[in-house]
């Protein structure tokens, strides 16, 4: 990490390397903006490149028929024999954006340039870096419960995504457990029986926290039961996840559950806490984008300010949804700069 | 092409071809929806695949550092020596979309299911294809004049994508011309400028179309030179562009400019004749959508009826946009789908 010249001032910072912010990279890059990207050390605890580094078999990414894993579409790509680089990252890095493996851990969006601190540098004011326009895309963090035995099995039978991960064989015509009573839990489960034999779903209360319409399309499902006053106590298995441990939340009797997959459907944080305060932010969380003359945009409540994929995306959240508004918060950005005589 | 049998009844029907209409069956053939395409047969002029298909080098789409071309993107990518048949169209196929290389040039959509007839096939009613849902993705063109060499240099130093095409190494510091006096000729110019050792601006009149912000850049631009009453008679050069015939409207004075690069911006034609009068369309030709639950959606005015990619989209109008709201278009269906009980 070369040290960053006291007061550095550049016109446009990237927060976030995920599809969104690489994506956003490679637009601005091309438009000569000179982007500098923070990708984040272990910010929100995931690895630079994203949630997609945590992903083992994406075949839903258009243009990899094959599938890749997440890694290789955000580092390196396999290619016949040969494994080159060539990834996001590379395509950023390619077309001039300058990446620092650190993470942003303190902003002042209210004085123009824009400051943004690193965390560890980020408590002295002539530490700050300077920045004409930001792209926030930092991205959201599925929650899960993180109970015994989850390590083994992430991604081996637990995920945190049912739309990524449903389809893939491991899970065909098996039983499954949906972790949630809210809406998504409902939605995930549903979506799950298309392929699994069972779907359970595991519900902490004795009640459902999904709307009427949705609860009574799961209570209705002929492939879904659903497990009251439950939680999940321990994940096990060889290989691949087997069975779970479950614990009764009244009796605190516990019982095996034979299944095959695990999805958390307990929500997402959209990995806004340093940002809190310098713009407007949803109820949930997640940043707040308008529409420029009508049309959806990427612009935030700071002009300037741009947000893309999921941090400001609790509905669709696909990679490629991320990519889509990272170019968008690029071009958005650009014609701003343009308009600003920047 | 295997004989349709009459009233054929899809869950959904994607219509189109392009990054759009591939990444929305990618999803809904994952979701064991069965989607049927109709790719067209050269609708609006342009084979299947869509407007990249007219592209050579795609730089900027987020995954293929090493850049490819428009048909290896949506037909099949090169890797390594070898080159597979890997691309969105086959991605698509192999999760079980049906693909008909047949164009859909009648529709009815006030009747449920919905009614699409192919083109040759579009009078009697009942060679009508019904569908539950319908995504359409039939993309926009960019209008060109066909002049003449232009068939010779399309591609060549020809292009109708200031943004696609610009940072391409042809174009670099070498003298270009955009054709056209509106808002995009401006705002493309300025673009250019990025690139180029200078850029003319051929406009048919003596003003500019552009709104004052526009024209005032445009004007004050030390790279720009505004030919004003001049129109483009033809291309000329050897491999590669070299030279413009160009013609003065009200003199009919002939002159060479010399130019490595000509790009038209004089509008996109979306392509939705085929539904006029059966969803709501703006003043412009481009299909409307509206936010579903407040978040920016795929939905159009005719519930179960989606819109995706260019033919919706006046502003951002790149393969990765169009390719985020296929993503988007095909979880909208799916979501509807499930709360009609399909």
């Amino acid at each position: 990490m070369a040290p960053i010249p006291a007061a550095a001032h550049h016109r446009v910072v990237v927060v976030g390397s995920g599809p969104a912010g690489h994506t956003a990279a490679i637009y601005l890059a091309r438009a000569n903006l000179e982007p500098v990207m923070y990708e984040g050390f272990l910010a929100a605890g995931i690895a630079a490149g994203g949630q997609l580094t945590t992903t083992t078999e994406i075949e839903n990414f258009p243009g990899f028929p094959d599938g890749l894993s997440g890694p290789e579409l955000m580092e390196r790509v396999r290619c016949g024999e040969s494994s080159e680089l060539s990834s996001m990252r590379q395509q950023s890095i390619k077309f001039g954006t300058k990446i620092h493996t650190e993470t942003i851990s303190r902003v002042d969006f209210s004085q123009r340039p824009f400051r943004l601190w690193r965390e560890g540098h980020d408590e002295k004011d002539e530490d700050a870096i300077l920045a004409d326009s930001v792209v926030i895309a930092t991205g959201a963090t599925a929650k899960r419960l993180f109970i015994e035995g989850e390590d083994t099995y992430w991604q081996a039978g637990i995920s945190a995504c049912a739309v990524c991960d449903g389809a893939v064989p491991i899970f065909r015509n098996k039983p499954l457990v949906v972790i949630g009573g809210g809406d998504s839990a409902s939605e995930e489960a549903v979506f799950l029986t298309k392929y699994a034999s069972k779907v359970y779903v595991l519900v902490r209360r004795d009640k459902l926290r999904a709307s009427k319409v949705m609860a009574d399309r799961l209570l209705n499902h002929p492939k879904v039961e659903i497990l009251w006053n439950k939680i999940p106590i321990r994940a096990e298995g060889d290989r691949l996840l087997k069975n779970l441990v479950i614990e009764d939340t009244v009796t605190k009797e516990r019982t095996n559950l034979a299944v095959n997959g695990l999805f958390y459907a307990i929500g997402h944080t959209p990995n806004t806490a340093v940002f809190k305060g310098q713009i407007d932010l949803h109820d949930t969380g997640y940043i707040k984008v308008h529409p420029n003359a009508g049309v959806p945009s990427t612009y935030t409540s700071v002009e300037g300010v741009f947000a893309a994929g999921d941090v400001q995306d609790a509905t669709y959240r696909q990679a490629i949804t991320a990519a889509g508004s990272g170019c968008m918060a690029a071009l958005d950005c650009e014609r701003w700069l343009e308009g600003q005589g920047h």
